[in-house]
């Protein structure tokens, strides 16, 4: 392949993949249908592109669930895109990815959140992959971590049977609200710089392959989570639960995530960055008062050590 | 008054004001009280320091509120708190101050934030004072905007006379959603470096007799307005609307407060800085659903123009 095609290459890839993914999910939902919002930005402002934003709200299943395609050009990669490899700053540059967050209904359902982004230079000459996967439950289900966990691996152990364990690392040590020394969840993988120089990187051929497994396992990994939980009883305590863990999902994204704070304060569109919003988040003065064993059990697996 | 004696002069200010809002607050509700939780911070951590938290959640009147009082030294002044000063980077300081966020619990009755600010070099030969109120409605009435207004310009029309515009703007252009082209509510006072070369700065004891006037102000300038709208009956939708604005609270608090930000990435006090948070915020794609006319005229006198 080109240099020159790689980039319609994986335009048709996240096409694909946004549809698959909306669809998969839609297949559990009995009435409610994403609304489909396509958007451009004109040149001049920051940066020019276009979008479909994929959206769901009030599913039965579902309370929120956003799968957003962008694809930007830019005049000059910001420093925020390229901390690993500085000389390329101030690059005109093409980005394009999807991103996923899917909100239940059930606080014993889990929230996930899946990424697949490629940046290139305009010449081509040096492009990247980024992404992985995530997992933020309210209750803690060893099965379903195990079953999460597993699909990952089997994806990308063929490919990079050295990159698995990394890529797990990276999700941990990336998803942490280090203001509360606690993980946002329970792990799954995740990368970045993907691209020759990496050590799990390599050629095109291959970058795009681990970036397509993630992409492609997404589903097999999520949906008999969401299957075996969507219909699991649940008292108004669980939910409050459930919505006072969506505060401390809020707080990542909002203070920790690069993608979000660079696109909020750099004048990307808030509705699409913003798609990782729950529906409903809750905060109180410390813990809540009522936890009881399974609320703590949660707690003490997103513990992390706290930073000295 | 010495130089040396001028920071123990602030914080008995502040105590004594720490008090008077909370008693002020708590005079409105029939049964909450709010829980003091006092805490240290040794010293090693990037700063030590110690403070007094009052909170109260689940009131009739106030869904929650908090009253934080804290005083911090630190070896090294981080280039966040002297934008204006870059000279002092680095100094040994000593800062202390009071913040308050009260979210009641009617939807008609409007969010308020106070914070008076102290900062000094460890030798005393630099300092300033930060602070200022703003207010945060979910619904507009004109006349509670008017007296919240009128409230501010009183207390300090005569000690600056040309200071009240300046800081009315400063208001406005500070407390700003820039990613959504919208101001967080519908303003107040504030100033940042109120010291000796501050265009309406001057001496320690005319920029102390500003923050004072703040702070001894306040409870005027907002008891009126919770009192007037706090048993208006209101409908659930109301009260969604008041949550989902809340979402927009929550976004500015936590994308655009330099305070926040900076006492969040550098190691403070979570529950402390957190504090402001509501209890509950909501997100929908767009507009919700089901906006009437007041909801409309509402976003209409946040909405600012957008910087190109």
């Amino acid at each position: 392949m080109s240099e020159k095609s790689q980039p319609a290459e994986v335009k048709r890839f996240l096409e694909a993949l946004q549809s698959s993914l909306a669809a998969g999910l839609e297949g559990l939902e009995a009435q409610a249908r994403f609304l489909h919002d396509p958007w451009t930005r004109a040149a001049g402002e920051p940066s020019s592109g276009a979008g479909l934003t994929l959206i769901l709200e009030g599913g039965g299943v579902f309370e929120r669930v956003g799968v957003a395609l962008s694809e930007v050009t830019g005049a000059s990669l910001p420093p925020a895109a390229t901390q690993r490899n500085p000389q390329l700053t101030g690059r005109a540059y093409r980005a394009m990815g999807v991103s996923l967050v899917a909100h239940p209904a059930n606080p014993h359902a889990p929230t996930a959140h899946l990424n697949v982004r490629f940046f290139s230079t305009d010449d081509g000459s040096a492009w990247w992959f980024g992404g992985g996967y995530d997992l933020t439950p309210a209750y803690l289900y060893e099965e379903d971590v195990a079953h999460w966990r597993r699909s990952a691996r089997q994806a990308l152990s063929m490919l990079t049977p050295e990159g698995v364990a990394s890529f797990e690392r990276a999700c941990d040590e990336y998803f942490t609200n280090r203001h509360r020394a606690e993980r946002r969840g329970i792990g799954g993988v995740f990368f970045d710089d993907l691209g020759p120089s990496h050590s799990q990187g390599g050629p095109f051929s291959h970058c795009f392959s681990v970036a397509r497994a993630v992409g492609e396992s997404f589903l097999g990994a999520y949906l008999p989570l969401v299957s075996r939980r969507k219909d699991t009883p649940f008292t108004e305590a669980q939910k409050r639960w459930q919505q006072w863990r969506r505060g401390r999902y809020v707080e990542f994204n909002l203070v920790w995530d690069r993608g979000t704070l660079f696109g909020l304060q750099s004048g990307g569109r808030a509705e699409s960055i913003l798609l990782s919003m729950p529906s409903v988040a809750r905060w109180t003065y410390g813990l809540p008062p009522d936890l009881g064993p399974e609320e703590h059990r949660l707690l003490d697996a997103l513990r992390v050590p706290v930073a000295t």
